[in-house]
């Protein structure tokens, strides 16, 4: 690729920018461990977040499997006792910090990511471990139901399910919600489902790599679909992507605010106060960003992070500063805001 | 441009990412009104931020001969007085709502931007007039020493003259201080300088369009510069850009924590409430959220807002509902946090 005179894009009367190719050096701004990882990149095999030709049962083993050593490490690294149980009739994991002596008065309700379709229970493992043993927080990671078996609003069904059956135990303004991916998606929703639905609205949510409107709105799917690929762009053809979720809109209005509330102000207005956590290189980006803009506009108490030089869910990286500090983040944002 | 086929990025083992040429579409999240200035960019002739051939003097009148129909219109829409005096024996437009009547107890400091060499007076009267009407606040715009003439940090004293005169008539936490551009810059140095002045800190600071570490840090050069062009991206051979603020950092050390706070947890953590506002085009996208990430984890409460689609300093631009989303949301952040 010659990049030695510097290409300029060129504007188009529809409003399309033909970008063109250049070199996007590792950030000055990025931590050492992450430009590390950064290079490592160059030696990674392709990861496809459509799963390929593998069938959903197998696909679901194959994000375990992929999951399974970063769990041993934070096994290791968190003393965490993990009990699989039913609440609410929904089945959960119950995630404590071992030894006792946990916040008595606050729980946490973990929506885990993995497309509306896989990452029961690996990635459900992955996000709840070190929150309850960083936060001293027990931690109700749900089994929500997903496609291709189900569809929209089965998942926050699930969820709203939950949070009702631990309204027993806890003040509403005690129990936060959050999740990464879709779980990240699907906890925008259950702040709108909540209230909507005659409960009391969650005392704070955690929206990560995910926001209230749909993965793919936005320029960031085309800008980090061709700056970082974990994620592959939209169709340069206009045809229609992947659905990675197996389905699990299908027949869902594209404005439904009870799939997308982003779209809708007097929606957000009924967000408890909110932490949004992004990348720059995240296919998340927009809907992120766009969703944080929005709640401030409907007077909600919004916290946008956006990693530098970071992609799709790096909180779920704790072996790099980036990610370290965006579980720091999401501790004290429940400190504060479950107080 | 051939974008039929889905080209890949390349990752090279040294992090650098060979990004393909791509076609970037109008945002979905955009409003009409930003989707229609967006098409209008196919017919506009590219900005010169570095200015050319032109001496500074010509600059300086280029730019406001540039801004003088924005102002026009500002001043039809927004009824305003500017006085043009001097305080703590630095030249100010003090800018008031027209017929009286303005918050007594308040009063926002300016910083207008410019590349720490132009915008007096011209980006000045852009960056006060529509926040004294619609605050109604008294706006006290600071015409702070330049590049070529000065260096740093001939700037941010001369903003602390201000700022310590005012202290005569306003409690510290009733003052507010924001600035666009190098005047976001400036805002950031002075939230560091002041405390370690012995001066008492504001109540609340507003970055927009910059950050607390240099235009030109992070990966946004590099991705603006090929999507949106406004700022050429740094030069693809390496060697230096082109330095727009004539001068004005030279000599200071790379990591002067008065110059660059954003780099210094320690000193993020004497920063005041910061409002940054950056855009997903903007050249100073990864500045802005770096020093964002670095204030929350020195436990400042900082609010971000990354607008969709939206280039540097896009909240000038009134007439589309992005830009008018972000100063209400400026407005909405120092009614709060200078109560």
């Amino acid at each position: 690729m010659d990049t030695s005179t510097a290409a300029k894009p060129c504007f188009l009367p529809d409003g399309t920018v033909e970008v063109p190719a250049f070199a996007l050096p590792i950030s000055d701004l990025a931590s050492p461990e992450a430009a590390a990882m950064q290079r490592l990149r160059a030696t990674m095999p392709a990861f496809d977040a459509a799963g390929g030709d593998t069938d959903i049962a197998g696909r679901r083993i194959q994000i375990n499997t992929y999951m399974a050593p970063q769990i041993a490490r934070l096994r290791q690294e968190f003393a965490v006792d993990v009990a699989r149980t039913t609440i609410g009739g929904i089945e959960v994991l119950d995630v404590t910090p071992a030894g006792g002596g946990r916040d008595p008065d606050r729980v946490l309700i973990n929506l885990h990511g993995g497309a509306f379709c896989v990452g029961w229970d690996g990635v459900a493992l992955v996000e709840s471990i070190p929150i309850a043993a960083l936060g001293n927080w027990r931690v109700v990671s749900v089994n929500y139901r997903m496609a291709p078996e189900h569809r929209h609003p089965a998942g926050v069904e699930d969820v709203a399910a939950v949070y009702a059956a631990l309204l027993a135990d806890y003040a509403p303004g005690r129990i936060g919600i959050y999740g990464g991916s879709a779980g990240g998606a699907l906890t925008a929703q259950a702040a709108a489902w909540l209230p909507a639905h005659g409960l009391p609205q969650a005392g704070a949510v955690g929206v990560f790599g995910a926001g209230g409107v749909p993965f793919g709105a936005g320029q960031s799917p085309y800008v980090s679909g061709h700056i970082d690929a974990s994620f592959p762009p939209p169709p340069a053809d206009g045809s229609a992507p992947v659905d990675i979720t197996h389905g699990y809109f299908d027949g869902c209005d594209p404005r439904d605010p009870t799939a997308w509330p982003g779209y809708h102000l007097d929606v957000m207005a009924s967000f408890p106060p909110t932490l949004i956590i992004t990348g720059t290189r995240a296919m998340d980006l927009s809907p992120a960003i766009y969703t944080n803009s929005q709640l401030l506009k409907a007077g909600v108490r919004s916290t946008l992070i956006v990693g530098e030089g970071m992609g799709h869910c790096y909180h779920y990286q704790l072996g790099i500063p980036e990610g370290r500090d965006a579980v720091d983040a999401i501790l004290a944002f429940f400190r504060e805001n479950l107080a």
